[in-house]
């Protein structure tokens, strides 16, 4: 290897004060994990001298702790974007110590090429192989890694053992030319490939690499329940109604799903559905329940952004690389999360909603309105763009304190515009072809918790006069009684 | 001509209670006039006599007087779909007179396509010329023509002498396939023709010619004031400034504008600016503005879905087709407004806000978030996948009763996310890589008038801690102290 062998220390002594940095990986999957460590040391023991030190960090989405937590913790991180989840992260932000830019996940690499985010003078790369003539092979998943390492001064490497070689042909890179020269994606189908399954870099750029051999920081999920199978089973029986009504086609549809323990839950509902037929999947994160699905036949092929899997799961597909690589293509966001390709594939798309309101509007990302949770992610990509768009929640939180469904979200991600069908473990609202009021209807009497029924039709009885019926004064009543009390249904219209 | 020459009468006739009609046009260009005004004479004859009588509307966009004006009037509209801006329809609507399903223009065919809405029994198509092995050429748009021609059971034409069958070869008509069958739409510059001139349907649907010649029912836009100049030279020296940048390339990019007189100024200014080099138009709807720019030199090309000309540029056009036929090309809206080519082309879009909040969230339809104006139309195709997106609006209205920026929007149609520049007559608020309370910041100092800065700053110190930081009792306060006094002034915040 031509390459300087380094110490994560080494690496992160080239990193100053202000800098920006890029990174591969998506969600836990494919980060970098001990430059940045490192670099969190370095930047205590600037601040224990009072010197100033924090840096602006470009991810694919969320990563592992060892980038949003320890450099949260050591107060390192002066500007963030596209998405995170960690905890530590998230009070950062919360607390505007660090600026978050919350982003369409596809947006990022082309946001980046034109210009309108500074370009990171560093990029840092998890490799499961690097040749001297500057191929980089990343390891469970793409990002943003091709483009930050292409507009990026400076590279490190993580060559990451735990990684193995034969990982190589999982990736397709392929990154677009820009407007007036763009072209088509030319993927028709999930499993097209359209690029290479390296990332082409100058080797003059690699300042060197520092060798691993660590597992991704991949959290576990919290189990499905009563509730979320309900839900899961709902989505299932919907589609399966949606294709014997001739709305879907008999071959289906790929799916798009989100991430966590409903869209685990919703998958597996899927395949134990006996009308559904294998179907496949274009989507950013690859979760645990897909590869069940494939191994069981009911998963013909996925596409998408990372392999987030348990250590167990990922190290099944490890071992069986042989039938894995035939059934999987790994890409870089732009494309996992390409507008053109949801619409043009058609995805059947379900996301998770945190609040949804009676006239289908969606709050993805706010707690009672202000504290950011996680960020946008990629269901903006793929709600506005899907054939069949679904939003998945449980009607109630907090034993009935919190209904998920109110009178106004509190912050809209995706608007009314963006959404076809509300799911809870109640029943499902399909929204298509509906105005605000009949939406209201059907939301409240198929989706709602008996709790708030009664609640929501009084609602619309203070409704001012107009094609959505909303109360100024009361919209936001259910989070202000929220706030006041803990506990919606004190809510005041006297 | 082998085609039944029927009266307006006698094709309203065909007509029954329920019935579901899709309409060639966009905007007042293109519609059909004659048949809708029978029928509204044959709903007010059924309702005298006791008997229901209402029917359901697919159009392209808006629709002249003599489709949603003469039916509202009879209350002859049971459903409608996608945009309207006539008032007695907006009346209806508002009234729940009338359903109104608010949709993004480019999604209505492929959503009647996968029978998410009902087919239509009938499609009414204004042609300027028709041919007995039913090739319908339109006039001046075209709109949803092409999906509705295809799967309606029966068609009615106006055959209108009023456009003249020179006109042929101004269209390009091409319908996508459906998953899991799509292809790329092989757009790649807004000069690029995929398809045909005209639409082919088999003769046997086609019931029936009506003779007409009649002009379309354009209505005439506010002329340019000092405000909407200021916008205007705004948004001009900022594209300028972004030119030499670097963040617009030198060559420039297709833009896309929106409707009315703000639309207008912006393009007058933009070609006024000797910075910024002729460019072409990759929009909805062409205005009068284009054709003078066109003239001019200073717009090379334009795509659009319908000529909205006052009567003096379209005759001017319809006298000069040898030279706009070369430089002109009118396709269906799921082509002109698509997000794939929006995205590929790397559009700047140009769109009106009704209301925008210090956050940078746009409402552009629900006036104090209850009454429907007009529709999304257009504007979120192509702000969400634009190259960059721009909203422009006066920042007061009623004389400074009513503040265009307000702590939140009362109805959310373009989220924060598909928001990167807000310009009023006071500055612009360029909204990349910032932060919610950072884009507060830029938008209360450079768009919000003196009158309300002071009322906005001291809505930031209210706002509850978080990311987005928004107060649940005072968010709406502005849009009560209206409704309640007239004046969003009057806020009460004791």
């Amino acid at each position: 290897m031509i390459y300087n062998k380094l110490t994560a220390e080494e690496a992160a002594d080239f990193i100053k004060n202000d800098d920006l940095i890029g990174f591969s990986g998506f969600t836990a999957a494919g980060c970098p994990k001990v430059i940045t460590m490192a670099l969190a040391v370095k930047a205590e023991n600037e601040h224990a001298k009072g010197n100033p030190f924090k840096v602006g960090i470009y991810t694919g989405a969320s990563t592992g702790d060892s980038i949003d937590g320890v450099l949260s913790r050591a107060h390192a991180i002066k500007f963030r974007t596209p998405y995170q989840s960690n905890k530590d992260m998230r009070t950062e932000l919360n607390n505007h110590e660090a600026h978050y830019f919350d982003l369409h996940l596809s947006e990022l690499p082309q946001y980046l090429r034109y210009g309108f985010l500074a370009k990171p003078k560093f990029a840092i790369l998890e490799a499961c192989d690097i040749t001297d003539d500057g191929k980089i092979y990343l390891t469970s998943a793409v990002g943003i890694a091709p483009t930050v390492a292409r507009i990026a001064d400076y590279i490190f490497i993580e060559l990451n053992k735990y990684h193995p070689k034969a990982l190589t042909g999982m990736h397709d890179i392929y990154e677009p030319a820009d407007p007036p020269v763009r072209r088509e994606i030319p993927i028709c189908s999930p499993d097209d490939r359209i690029g290479v399954p390296y990332i082409q870099v100058d080797p003059k750029k690699i300042i060197g690499v520092v060798e691993t051999n660590l597992p991704n920081e991949v959290g576990g999920f919290t189990p499905s329940d009563e509730v979320t199978n309900k839900i899961g089973e709902n989505v299932a029986s919907f589609l399966s109604a949606e294709m014997k009504a001739g709305r879907i086609p008999l071959s289906f549809l790929p799916v798009q799903s989100g991430v966590g323990n409903i869209a685990n839950a919703v998958l597996g509902a899927m395949g134990a559905n006996k009308d559904i037929p294998p179907f496949s999947i274009y989507t950013e994160v690859i979760q645990d329940s897909v590869i069940s699905l494939m191994k069981e036949g009911n998963v013909t092929f996925a596409s998408g952004c990372s392999l987030t899997l348990s250590t167990p799961a990922l190290e099944e597909v490890y071992k069986n690389l042989d039938f894995f690589k035939d059934r999987m293509v790994l890409r870089p966001q732009e494309i996992s999360n390409s507008p053109e390709i949801a619409r043009r594939l058609g995805l059947i798309s379900i996301n998770t909603a945190l609040e949804a309101d009676i006239f289908g509007n969606i709050n993805s990302t706010h707690v009672v309105g202000t504290k950011m949770m996680n960020g946008i992610g990629g269901s903006g990509d793929f709600c506005r763009n899907a054939y069949l768009s679904i939003f998945t929640t449980p009607s109630v939180a907090k034993g009935g304190k919190i209904s998920a469904i109110v009178p106004m979200v509190a912050h809209v991600d995706h608007s009314e515009h963006s959404v076809k069908i509300l799911v809870t473990e109640h029943g499902v609202a399909d929204l298509r072809g509906l105005s605000p009021i009949q939406r209201a209807e059907v939301i409240i009497e198929n989706c709602v918790d008996p709790l708030y029924k009664g609640l929501l039709r009084k609602y619309l009885t203070l409704g001012q006069k107009g094609h959505t019926p909303q109360n100024m004064m009361t919209a936001l009543s259910f989070h202000q009684a929220f706030n006041e009390t803990g506990d919606m249904r004190n809510v005041n219209w006297e």
